[in-house]
């Protein structure tokens, strides 16, 4: 049997099997229930959080869809400060979809999960008919708790706090661009698909003063600065040049005619802290392998209001607004 | 704007409409972040659970994708004992799909929420390609807690136990089968889809002894057993007379040659209790609105060990097996 079929789906004596024989002992499951109990949580309080996972090509060059449906539900939670715990795993495969190709995303899965050292607990698999599906989507969901007195949120920025980057941008967007395109880089690039767990703890454990992190996914880095904007009510002025951008990420934008602040990425984050503490945190940053092109790249203002700035290499300056329809679909 | 776009799902500024003016209101979310933060969880234990549902057609005599998203994964918590708080709602939706529809199922989750007491606090929009989806596809996880002292796996129980059902079998397959094929019982056969944990908490505040519970959804009730067998390696016989099936709902399936047993049910659960205290439960069921039909059904023996033995009004015996193969795809 090298195929999916709708039987896979059923709740039935198939569907039993391939949980057996390939979810069960990937994730290491102790319970086939369709609810996990977890003992001893030991919060103060719980972060949740979920996504479904569509991007198309299911492999890209750097990563494919499993890896990216845990690392980023794990930086979903580790953007409120959570220390991810538990991910449950949904599965709509569409009918007809191949054994290896599930088994190399599971086992994708089963390794970023324990590379982000966190565990997949409890898991649904539906089948759909053949043209009803895309080969297979996953959802995950969340759990992590958050430590006592971290609190983050875009309403405790201020002007004069500094806004930083964690990596260079553009690379998972483009790397799914180029890969559904059949376009081909010289090196690579690669998409940036990584859990950002332990960089976000590293620096709070760090510093006090980061006053919110997030990462920009769909909608990039532009869209993330506008939602802090918004949310905020106040300004968000970055300097395009410190932006770091690799030069393969800068030429593709170029030949395919886009802005790699609108593209996604999936394993770098935006954080706004206290003026006094920005320059601190991007050294302890740097320590880390997915902090070491972090960057200082701009400063809150008090006006003008849920307003974000870009300020170019000859001195002009011009509004960026949240991406306008669609740049991408399905990038994840 | 009546109908899903791809940059619904851009992660822009269309989503961010999408968001504050369709899902924020009716799920009351108080934050549009990617993870949502609860307080005071005040734990013991956590269960945590995942589904997706792919139900086709959307709409179906007793409810919708909706109701049995949030329905589903209440009654999966309910299941394990815990008490079910938070849930996460993940839409996958095919470009084009009208926003009505969307308004509509939107709306019943927001309804359903409300009658479990769960609350819907974190979600994601994704939108793909038309022809790669099917409408909507929704994958809900939930959060609850499970009492102290609270522990239901089928490893407890043992030979000489009672199985108990909550109600009338087969009623949501049959509803599903009916809207597919276009066909229309008088009266009509209405989907059990409804919220279990009111009737689990009352169960498990009247009596001690309850082993475990399931809900039988996909495999129906036939599959639900011979997993209690597998589990507990003991031997489960039901009393085919003493299963309650409502008249229509045997009608149809007798008309489509299928067997209530292996359908589908969202609104009933099977309970294998000590059997000083099967009656006893069964009186407390019977005043739960969704209890009405509970019955004691069968008992556990030691042997023929992981086997589910049916016997017939003329005084047969039949083994039955998990469901093979599929009867009835995209049932939930």
């Amino acid at each position: 049997m090298d195929k999916i079929l709708l039987g896979h789906g059923s709740g039935g004596s198939m569907m039993h099997a391939l949980i057996a024989e390939h979810f069960a002992p990937a994730f290491q499951l102790e319970t086939l229930m369709d609810a996990a109990v977890v003992e001893n949580l030991n919060p103060g309080r719980i972060a949740v959080t979920t996504d479904s996972y569509v991007v198309s090509p299911l492999f890209f060059p750097g990563g494919n869809i499993g890896e990216l449906a845990v690392n980023g539900t794990v930086n979903d939670l580790a953007m409120v400060g959570a220390r991810p715990l538990y991910l449950t795993a949904g599965f709509i495969i569409e009918e007809g979809f191949p054994f290896d190709d599930l088994r190399r995303i599971v086992s994708s899965m089963a390794e970023a999960s324990e590379k982000a050292g966190v565990k997949i607990i409890a898991g649904d698999t539906k089948v759909v008919d053949k043209g009803k599906g895309d080969g297979i989507f996953i959802n995950t969901a969340g759990v992590g708790v958050v430590p006592d007195g971290v609190q983050l949120s875009a309403s405790r920025i201020q002007a004069g706090d500094k806004i930083i980057i964690s990596g260079r941008i553009g690379n998972h967007g483009v790397a799914v661009m180029a890969e559904r395109n059949g376009l081909r880089f010289e090196p690579p690039v690669l998409s940036d698909t990584a859990p950002l767990n332990s960089l976000v703890e590293l620096m709070l454990e760090s510093a006090d003063g980061i006053r919110v992190m997030r990462d920009p996914t769909r909608g990039g880095v532009a869209t993330v600065l506008k939602e802090f904007a918004v949310e905020s009510g106040l300004c968000m002025i970055v300097e395009k040049w410190l932006i770091p951008v690799a030069s393969g990420v800068r030429g593709a934008c170029d030949l395919l005619g886009i802005d790699p602040l609108y593209v996604a990425n999936e394993g770098i984050l935006l954080a706004v802290v206290r003026p006094d503490v920005a320059e601190y945190l991007v050294k302890v940053m740097k320590r880390h392998p997915l902090g070491e092109h972090s960057a200082v790249i701009g400063q809150v203002e008090e006006s003008p209001a849920e307003t974000v700035l870009l300020t170019t290499e000859i001195g002009g300056r011009r509004v960026l607004e949240m991406l306008q329809g669609e740049q991408l679909p399905r990038i994840c």
